[in-house]
């Protein structure tokens, strides 16, 4: 190659490198007007994001709020925990199409559980809307018969029997802490707050072009021009109360007798880490990705998206998946005597 | 205080050092003699213990063994993995009588489950010894019918439609590895024998005067005075077979219909972190800790232990409680649409 060659490709380069870096800032641009934002890159902006004034996540809180969360002994049986149903290890959900419970009982409507994993980002928790926050939700399926089958005195009594657990508490909210269910509820609450997954979109938006590929790009393209962003939008790509079944009935609508909130309004699902949490749907009817793009194009939005477009917009959601933090399994203090002994009725 | 009583001081220090420094050596001895030994302090001489040259252990083989230990699509259901009746939260049991598997369903034989750490200490695995070791123990839960219920094909389905599953197979064994069921419970059991778990027991033996408290000295001396090393004793305190119910029927007997083997033996259990691992005995029916000692007094020596006795030898116990590994929690590698979907019937 001779001098000139040489100058010239590299001028090239830099207008090719400009010409991309043009249609990357295009993209942001467009996607940051249809209301999708990133996962701050600054963990300081991520705390802000979850953090509450009114009981400040700390190490100590975190610490037992994970234990708590992987201790099967916050239910009835004994048996299942927050992670049962939740489980960090599979993309924060269960991968089974309704939550199965206490005495191998399905969830009574076919719902399908959601991924733990950046449930923080929602506006509202449950399918129906129901609960403002992770500590009001995570009470609900401690208590609930068909999940873990606790009654809050069980829970306080499990937990307050063991002295170790007791000393964390002490530790996590001084010395004179009343332990009980709500704050045990809100403890696990704060561990969930940290399970926050920054992921290639992420990094893409805060600046950074090559974290995304050209065909994830292309797919964000696809993904914002046919409309998804109607529903999936914000930091969680969902989290909001939006109507379903917009133009006809979802498919498997006939699944479990669930029909959204009193206005048919139903919690969109986040899109984050997307492609580990098959099946898809409140009920966990469809396993393939790209069919559930495609049902949720006839379905929502009264288009019909082509296998090409929904493989793309695939593409784009693999963009998503974000990184887990790193959780060390946590070795959980024995029972007492006096540890209320499991039920398995 | 005068020069004088500050040597006179030192001298009795001293020779109080030596006479403990010779009681311990002593009782050193006396544990040895009568067939305790500690795990070795150094980790070279652990791997010898636990490693076989047939299948050595490596970290490619622990980290995999580990993400399939942890994971429930190796149940029929999807919902019931490895860690979910040896739970390494929790003493490496599940704190229940008696084991609940695949549609909530109890221990035919209302047995209770053993913990996994140290099992590979053990000389044969089951309640009833009839499995050599961990690699042929693994195979019998996963596919047991009350337990995780999966055929060997769906297990090696599973496995087999996850590429990174594939991949990780091949970085372990090599690229023409051959994944079958036998290989899924070998490289379970690689993992499990890496849960070793060294106690202050152990660093007594090793040489470490102070590891162990004079009253868990004291309670040691009352362990081997009464018996208890006649069955617990090598290494794991316990994993052989010994003969069970030697003076008198076990107070729980009625509870399930296990008699042993063939000739009434029962592998003994290790006692190893045996205060986390309640409820006790094959059925799972005694929750003290002193409880269970006096009703091996009478039940295998024929003797009445007293109260302050099983206190000194639960002190003792509590030695017994090992560090456990850290495990960072997997991640695991996401279903495929080719993976078989969880069948809860």
């Amino acid at each position: 190659m001779n001098k000139l060659s040489v100058v010239t490709g590299a001028l090239l380069l830099t207008a090719v490198g400009a010409m991309a870096s043009d249609s990357d800032n295009a993209l942001r641009k467009k996607a940051s007007d249809m209301g999708l934002k990133p996962i701050p890159a600054s963990q300081l902006e991520v705390m802000k994001l979850v953090d509450d004034a009114k009981n400040p996540i700390t190490d100590a809180k975190v610490e037992l709020g994970k234990k708590l969360y992987f201790d099967p002994r916050l239910s009835k049986s004994s048996l299942i925990s927050c992670n049962t149903c939740h489980n960090l290890a599979l993309g924060g959900a269960d991968g089974v199409s309704a939550a199965v419970g206490h005495k191998w009982t399905m969830n009574p409507h076919h719902l399908n559980s959601p991924t733990v994993y950046n449930s923080v980002l929602n506006d509202v928790q449950f399918w129906d809307g129901r609960s403002p926050h992770l500590a009001d939700q995570a009470q609900g399926p401690i208590q609930a018969g068909p999940e873990m089958a606790a009654p809050k005195d069980l829970v306080v009594e499990r937990v307050t029997s063991i002295p170790e657990y007791v000393m964390e508490f002490k530790r996590a909210y001084g010395y004179d802490v009343d332990i009980d269910f709500e704050l045990i509820a809100d403890t696990i609450a704060i561990f969930e707050k940290t399970l926050v997954t920054p992921a290639p979109f992420d990094d893409f938006m805060n600046g950074c072009n090559s974290a995304m590929t050209k065909e994830e790009k292309e797919g964000l393209k696809v993904f914002i021009d046919k409309g998804c962003t109607s529903c999936h939008n914000d930091i969680g790509f969902g989290g909001t109360m939006q109507p379903f079944q917009v133009v006809k009935k979802y498919k498997f609508a006939e699944v479990g007798d669930f029909e959204g909130d009193e206005n048919g309004m139903v919690k969109t699902p986040t899109l984050r880490n997307i492609e580990e949490t098959a099946p898809y749907f409140h009920n966990g009817q469809i396993w393939n990705l790209a069919t559930a793009v495609k049902e949720m194009g006839s379905t929502q939005l009264g288009i019909d998206i082509s296998d090409k477009d929904a493989k793309k917009i695939v593409t784009f959601l693999k963009s998503l998946t974000g990184e887990k933090p790193d959780i060390s399994y946590p070795q959980l203090p024995a029972s007492t005597v006096l540890t209320p002994k499991p039920d398995m009725d």
